[in-house]
């Protein structure tokens, strides 16, 4: 594999990882590769002395060699110093410990000059069936919301340290601030798009779990290549119908956040979300999945937020909703199939008509009204079915 | 492998399949099995031979056994008698000979009451640069064109005869006739989605083997899934473009036929343009892949269709350009993936402003004007850029 020659940052910055999991990991990799100075937090002692001590984090990338001038913190929360002292917040937790994170970091934060705050974490917090977005509103503040910016794209850690060529999509109801990120982490082999839809590049990083969990079930059925590229385009389908009834751009269904992270969680068969699915379709009960699973797949926490989310929104989404009806009310995985497969024929994009906008209550709260968004969100809201 | 029952047909048909390839074949089958009386033409007079006496195609699906009652007409063309005696024509020949055989057609049809016209080739007439529409147009006339039909989707044929659950686009001008050619296929294993976007289904039928070429670089290149996933992705939206550039529907470009056909031709690794592109990312001369490839791929002859409608729209359409650079004017592979990935960082989606529109001339030459055709369509044409 060659590569073309690195860009020099436009800036060189400070940056403060916070979550030394894998994709934390693999971005202050990345940032440190092209000299920015790179601090990363992690809560386990272990992972913080290894970092220093033999630059390799002994749970995730376990073969990789880090640069040595990442230096890490931890276990303990970072300080109000440090929190000051960087240009750039890059939070790669769990969207379920994010509010936590957030009140520790609101606490620690000289409001008046905030650094850059980037999210790379992807789903619905359970309980609330918020956002990111929503949670760093609550948390934060809305100006730290209209500015925060989310990456998001096909992208395994294992080949992001390899510098396999990959790229992301980069949201912001900021475009300046999108822009800002996409300098950051830019480079021949990482390419970032800039988008102006971070609801929709959330919601399509949470929903897609839900649906390699059908691809999964297709497969473990025996179904082939037509099965499980006609699922993923009709789920990418539903995906689209739900996120403009929510109030995101249909368009942003079709950006790397959206068919490009679909793409290669639903063909990654050696995945969390895909194998609960072959494993379901096989026969296998849920149960005994989880308990030898080790860890619940994000995908199955998401399909019963959805499954609340699509009741409040009127609209439908069989695909989504045989899942969960085989998660949640013991239907057989074939019966599922058979269900889906005996729908009437239909139009093939029925976007809905009656927008009901969650996005709208969302924006309203952060304070922005429907002409200070991109011109492209409020062209593509006429867009009605046939 | 489960299936639910199958549904009865509206109608018992009499189909003509012109053309007895892969598809022709599976298609010829799928609709057999459910009791429509199917006569199917091949020019071959060994396939014609076989077919009715051993129920096999000696060339094609060899190891498939066909239904007893479908008769196998040829090698002369159908007369005039069986042109007219069927209430479906469905055409599965290559775009390179639809011409002819559409001249052939039109001699012996009787105008006044012509059968369901169904086509499933894809492609760009290469000397022409014409579609399918335009060229049913220019032999059979106005009339049958505005009423045609387009079967698109990813459908390996191998797949169908084992009655692998398929879904399929069926695009028509004409909605009540793309309803009509949905209940003649449709089964719970063979799913029709509506489409009202036959261009837009032609278009990306043929794009898609140009990017398949670009998806066989990279991996021949030693890319994988980040890549891959990207690509198709960038694909996609460089598709879709062109696609709206051309007056197609944006939207059409997220159906079966766009993104459902684009992802299987894509990841389809034995495929023949696939392999090409591979064999070129591997390092191999052009020259020495068409000599021992044994027939040209499509996306060879493709590319250079698109460049030249490229330079016609004023779109850009990188990726479609470095194919044509690596297969027509001697660039290396290493060194075009680099200028790719060298490109300026942008935003996501940009869709043409000024969108010049062949479609505009080719509905000028079926007599439609742009208020007759579907509210989408027209809707979507003001979907402009950021």
């Amino acid at each position: 594999m060659e590569l073309p020659e690195g860009l020099p940052p436009k800036q060189l910055l400070k940056v403060l990882v916070l979550g030394a999991g894998n994709f934390g990991s693999c971005l202050a990799d990345h940032l440190a590769d092209v000299d920015h100075k790179v601090y990363i937090w992690s809560r386990e002692a272990d992972v913080v002395e290894a970092l220093n001590a033999t630059h390799r984090n002994p749970r995730y990338l376990t073969e990789h060699s880090f640069p040595e001038d990442i230096l890490a913190l931890g276990p303990e929360f970072p300080d109000s110093q440090i929190i000051n002292h960087v240009d750039v917040l890059l939070f790669a937790i769990p969207t379920e410990g994010l509010r936590e994170t957030l009140g520790k970091v609101r606490d620690r934060l000289n409001h008046e000059e905030p650094p850059l705050f980037i999210f790379v974490n992807k789903g619905i917090e359970v309980e609330s069936e918020a956002l990111p977005l929503e949670i760093i509103a609550d948390t934060c503040g809305v100006d730290i919301a209209r500015v925060s910016t989310f990456v998001s794209g096909p992208s395994f850690a294992k080949e992001i340290v390899r510098r396999q060529p990959t790229t992301v999509s980069i949201a912001s109801l900021s475009p300046e601030h999108a822009q800002r990120a996409s300098d950051l982490f830019h480079q021949p082999w990482f390419r970032c798009y800039t988008n102006p839809d971070p609801v929709g590049v959330e919601l399509a990083g949470a929903l897609k779990n839900v649906y390699a969990i059908a691809s999964g079930i297709a497969d473990g059925m025996g179904y082939e290549n037509n099965t499980r590229a006609g699922l993923i385009t009709r789920s990418l389908a539903e995906m689209t119908r739900v996120g403009t009834a929510y109030g995101a751009s249909p368009l942003t269904f079709l950006s790397l956040a959206g068919v490009g992270d679909l793409f290669l969680t639903c063909s990654s068969t050696t995945s969390r979300n895909f194998t609960v699915g072959r494993r379901l379709g096989e026969g296998e009960q849920l149960q005994h999945i989880i308990d030898t699973l080790g860890s619940v797949a994000e995908g199955v926490t998401t399909a019963k937020a959805l499954h609340s989310i699509l009741r409040r929104l009127e609209v439908t989404a069989p695909i989504a909703e045989g899942v969960y009806s085989v998660l949640y009310e013991g239907r057989g995985a074939h019966e599922m199939a058979s269900e889906l497969m005996s729908l009437p024929p239909q139009s093939e994009i029925d976007l809905p008509v009656h927008i009901s906008k969650p996005v709208q209550a969302l924006m309203a709260k952060l304070g922005i009204k429907e002409g200070d968004l991109s011109p492209r969100a409020s062209v593509l809201s006429t867009i009605g079915p046939d």
